[in-house]
This record gives C-alpha cells, structure tokens and sequence, in this order.
C-alpha cells in the first residue's frame, strides 16, 4: 500500500511564536504554577458591558448565517465608527466583515498576490504575517528597520531598493505589532508617495488606531483614502479596541470595487462570520467615547510600568513604544526562545512564573532577533510590576546556570 | 502613475451559486414582497434551548481568546459526542475545532494537496468546495453522477479512470448536499478500498450525518478510522446538527498526528475560533437524543412533502432524496438561472415569491446542470407547500412568456 503524503506547503506554514511554547504553560499551570500571559495581546480590560448585554437579553432563535458581507447592524455600526473618525469617503459598500482582523489580512494578501509575488514589510513585523504568506504562497521582502530609531521608517531610497517587478504591496502596521512605533505624517506620506510611483497596493493594519501615547496622533492610512483609492486597503478589528479578542471581529476596507466585489467572493465561500458576534459588536455605537480614552490612558500607565521597569534591568534595552502594547525587548541572553521556555519548564518564584514571545518569529531574516522578546503590556500595574521582577530574577539565574 | 492590478487568482473564486442571487432578493424584500428562501441551508428548526441559556447567563469580562486547538470544554464535549456515536479511537487530540466547516474543508485541502495537485470529487458536488480550491490552487476533477440512480457512485473501474499522478485525494460529502444521496456500505467500501491502492487521502464531509430517511443508515468515514488511520480525514460542522449556522463552528478529525500538528499551525494563523460560539455549543452534551430524533423526523416529512408535490408538477424531475435536506431538482426550463432571477425580479404570487439556487455552480464541468436548481427544504411544511404551489405557477407562466 503506497503511503499518502502531506502538502510540502502545510511543512512551510509556520508555528505561532506567540502560541509555540501553550504546551509548556499548560504543563507549568497543572502543576499549580500561576503563569504571568505577557507573550499574547489578550487583554484584561473589560468588554463594554453594554454589548455583553445582548447576550443576557438573546432572543433570536434559531443561530442563523449572517450576510457573507457582513450583518447589516454591524455594518452600520462599523460605518458609524468610521464616520465619527471623520473618514467620510468610507460607506458599508466599502467594508467586507471579517472573521477576525486574521481573515483581513488574508483576504487582502491573497487579493493583490499572485503565487510567487512579493509584498516588502518592515522588520519586525507581525508573525501571522508569515503564516498567510506561507499559506498563499506570496514572498515577504523584509526591509529591515532598527531598535536604534525606535523602529521607525528607512529613507525612501532604501525601502525602494527592495521593488522588484514582482512586488505587489507593500503592508505596514501602525501603531505597531510588535514595536508599538506610529508612523508620522512624514512617513505615511513617503509611503504614499512610493506606492504611487510603482503602482503597488498599500495595506494598513490599524488594529491598535487608538493607542498612542506621550500624545503622538496616529496618522491612518484613511486620510489618504481619496488620493489613491485603488490602492490604499486598511485592515482593522475591534479585538483590542473592545477587548473582544474571542469575538472573531475584523474589516477589510477599501474603495477599490474590484477588491471588493473579489474578497465578497472569498467571503461567500466561508458563508459568513458569527452572527451573535456580530449583534453584539454592533452595540459599539453606544459605548461612550470616554470608554476608549480610559483604555488608553491605563495602556499609556501601563507602557510606562513596563519601560521604567525593564530599563532598570541590567543588560535589558526596551526603546519606549509609541503606541499599541507591544514592546520588543533585547534580553543578555544568547537564544531568547530558550529562556522562554526556562520560564515555563524551570523558573518558578514563589509558584509564579511568566510566559513571553520569543522575537525571533517576528523576523523573516534568519538568525535576527534571537537575543530578543516581545512583550504585550496586556496585564494590570500590579501583575505588570509582578512580571517585571520575575523576569529580572529569572535573568540572573539564567546567567549563571 | 502605474495602475494597481488585482491577482489573476481573485478572479477565479467563483460567486457563491447560493448566495449570488441576494441583491435581487434583498431588493424584492425592499418592494414589500414576502420571498421563500429555498436557496440555503439555513434551517428554521429551533436551536437547543439549553445552549442559548449559555448567552442568557454569560458572565465572563473580557472576551477573551480561545486556545487555537479549540477551547478544552467544547472539545470535549466533541470528544464526547463521538465517543456516544461509537467512535472510541477519537480523543481530543484528533480534532481540530474550526471556524465552520468551511474552515475544515480549506485546511483539509490545503494540507493534502500542493498547487495543482488533484482531488477527485463526485459531480454534482457542494459549491464552495470550488471556493477553496480556487483558493488553493487545487484542481477539483469531477466525477460524473446521474440523477437517474438518485447520484449513487459509478463503479470502482470508473472512479480509478479518474486517477493520475496528481491525484492526492477523494473528497466525499455523505449524506450529500446538493443531492440528498446517503452512500452504502458497499460504496464507503469501495472508496476505502480505492484509497488504499492508490495512496490517496479520503475526506469524508459529514454535516449531516443524522438527517437519513425511510429507514436509511449512514456508514461513516469515523468506522474505516483504524484501518486507515494516516488516510481518513473527517470535516464536520455543528450548523445543521443543532441550527447553529450562524455559529461558526465545525471540526476537522484525523488520527494522522501530522496532519494534526499541519492544521493546528493553520489554527494558530488566525488565532482562535470564537469563544462564546464555543462555550454556547459546549452545552452539546446537554441536549437530549430526542431533540436529534425530532429534528430527523421533521425533515423526513418535509422531505415528503417536498418530493410529492415536486414530482406531481409537470415536466419536473426529482429523485427521492435519501439524507441531508437538499434535492437536486431538473426544471422544464432551459436556463435555470435566469428562471431563478425571473423569481425574484419578476414574478409575484399573492406579493410572494421563492428563492432557488441554480445548480451549475454544483457542477465543474461546463454546461451542466443549467435546467437544475438546488432546494433547500428547510422550511415549515406549510411554507414549503406554498413555495411549491409558487414554483408551479411561475413555471407555467415562465414557460409562456
């Protein structure tokens, strides 16, 4: 009997560097050792309670397929939203609902890819990132930027010494997954001025729009809407806007109607995303503004915890982020993976231990990032100032073991 | 300035043949006219009420995300379910929960088969598997099936004409949509024994697994498991089961571990599956028997009801449907797609009118199936009485326009 062979393609789709090392965590917490979640953007600030309440108050029965395009109260909602951001330009045709700002990101890669195109990204860059390009077969061209600058943009020369004839966008993520830098005006301009000369997409995920901090105003990719509308694609979610990371919630929105009438397509494939999901995010429209601006000033308290209290470590950099709540953290140590796991398997004070991402999976280039992790400042002050002190112990201990 | 060009393979996912027709449907219920939606599988059978007092009762803040494997308590409750079906070699580690069985079926095909590698499907077939094959650059090659032997498979000699070097899988759907038919044991037989021979994968499709008539049994992939255990692959869904479309859970089964790990790394991509879906879904193990036995027999009669009056309406062809809640029905009609338009943009009974879904999207081989339509029979015998008596008057006034 000939023996059957998986796809080479399923070889190449990559693990998550985020959720690689669960299995070492499960083990650790059935021991009964409490693991500090510093290695995922799964926050602990409260959902609205007025969208849990359309959950108390159910009454549609049976669970029925929403719209592929979207349930059209969510729709509205997410229309809503954006008109209050004053991006006027955008309508309902305009947004395709998304099973998760995952879905967005797919849509949009496999849309404006052909197999073997390219698409540059900035280094580093959002892992998952890497497992659609693997599952799409499209080549992330990694343009490198550095810890020096805070991760900001290379001068327009570099980044476009990496057009080839195959290039088909270029995807950027601001504030930014896992830096936690915000693109200026100046650079959100060169990037538009780029993708006009070449004639490439330019895809935004703004996932984290509303977290920045130190008073640094995010420059989205929708102000530029009008001015190259075939070719400015913003990919977005309410997973960390909310906290509604387990409601599988994302956009994709463009006024490319060719784009859009395509990811219909692809979206009639799937049938259509959840619909109690849905009713319950479309109650966005009534969560007050002060929500938002609470969330992000506990982040901004939170960036600075985490940054005041890495810096202090010996051997530690941390550049101070800008914005989301991520920071990639330069470790003494030769293979921050290995530490990580140390932490899980090895390390425990009192009982206590913390679980973070090794950078190394939010590098295409080989070899980069090794000494590095990427923290998400997700947790609150205390567990935060908790967290920072166990890893300073387990550094130490690390060291010199 | 260079204009941006959308990928060729955006192209090719085809729209939806059940849902393309809904502008026009959406634009008839904007007139004020009743429409009966035959198009879709989306049944009016009620969800169980024991799984909605989940939402009544939700109390976790924030939303969090699931684990991407899937959450431990709706796991094991699949696992549970299985294990009450007789399928003891199932543990949770040998499934996958995904976002519908849409997302089952996309890994499934991805993982077996590598750009334009074949997989051998019986035609007419489910039409979103040509979505994801679009998607994956996967060639679905058909395998005729008539309407004269109720879509039974042809004979062993004839399936293996089929196989080439690039053939890397069979994907089955039993009890079947589009076409009702449920395959004995001699066929599920025959399949496993073509597999064997020829080193390929069998992907079973088994949403409706409960829904068999007139005392027919459904013989499982689950029960040829063991002896091949690197082969059978099992996509499952909980939408028709339990009324839970608009939930967007399904599973993916295997007991080949690298497979397993290969999906997983996909579920990681796109995070997690939705959490309160699955919490409500958990309550599974808390739904009697009978609610399953009425629900099977509820379909039964409005099975019946569908066949008598279809088959008493002149010119009309319908084999007697054995499972699922689909027939493939051939119309008097040279064109079944514009007769379907002509439904919703045209005719008026009573200010009421049907929605079908042409059947050529259910075929790949050109020219097929355009006098078919597929019928949904999910609704209420007195409506599914009335969108028959509907269809009979717009065919007689159809056909003489």
């Amino acid at each position: 009997m000939p023996s059957v062979v998986l796809s080479d393609r399923l070889a190449h789709v990559p693990a998550s560097p985020i959720r690689k090392l669960v299995s070492f965590a499960n083990a650790a917490k059935k021991e009964g050792v409490h693991v500090y979640h510093l290695n995922i953007g799964d926050p602990d600030i409260k959902t609205p309670d007025v969208m849990l309440e359309v959950l108390r108050r159910w009454d549609k029965n049976p669970i029925s397929y929403s719209q592929s395009h979207g349930e059209p109260e969510f729709l509205n909602a997410i229309d809503s939203y954006y008109q209050a951001c004053g991006y006027s330009c955008i309508s309902p045709k305009n947004i395709q609902v998304t099973t998760g700002g995952s879905e967005a990101i797919a849509m949009a890669m496999f849309s404006v890819a052909n197999l073997g195109d390219e698409i540059i990204v900035f280094e580093p860059f959002y892992a998952n990132y890497n497992s659609y390009a693997a599952i799409h077969g499209v080549t992330l061209v990694p343009v490198p930027t550095n810890i020096e600058n805070g991760f900001h943009l290379p001068t327009k020369e570099e980044i476009e010494q990496h057009i080839t004839t195959k290039t088909k966008a270029i995807l950027i993520c601001t504030p930014n997954n896992p830096t936690g830098t915000v693109y200026t005006k100046n650079e959100m301009d060169m990037l538009v001025a780029i993708v006009k000369v070449h004639g490439l997409f330019l895809l935004s995920d703004e996932v984290y729009r509303e977290f920045t901090y130190d008073g640094t105003t995010h420059v989205s990719l929708m102000s530029y809407m009008q001015d190259i509308p075939n070719q400015a694609v913003v990919l977005d979610s309410l997973s960390k806007r909310y906290s509604l990371c387990g409601a599988r919630l994302g956009m994709l929105v463009s006024l490319n109607a060719d784009l859009m009438q395509g990811v219909l397509r692809i979206a009639q494939g799937r049938l259509s995303s959840g619909l109690i999901d849905q009713m319950m995010a479309s109650k966005l429209i009534n969560v007050p503004t002060s929500y938002i601006e609470s969330v992000q000033k506990e982040y901004e308290k939170r960036r600075n915890v985490l940054y005041e209290g890495l810096k202090a470590i010996s051997g530690v950099t941390i550049p101070k982020p800008e914005g989301a709540f991520y920071a990639i953290v330069g470790l003494p140590v030769a293979d921050a993976e290995d530490f990580a796991k140390y932490l899980l398997t090895t390390f425990r004070d009192a009982n206590e231990t913390v679980m973070v991402a090794p950078a190394s999976g939010f590098y295409a280039t080989p070899g980069k990032g090794k000494n590095e992790i990427r923290i998400a400042y997700v947790l609150h002050v205390d567990a935060l100032k908790r967290s920072i002190e166990i890893l300073k112990k387990a550094l130490a201990l690390y060291g010199s073991g």
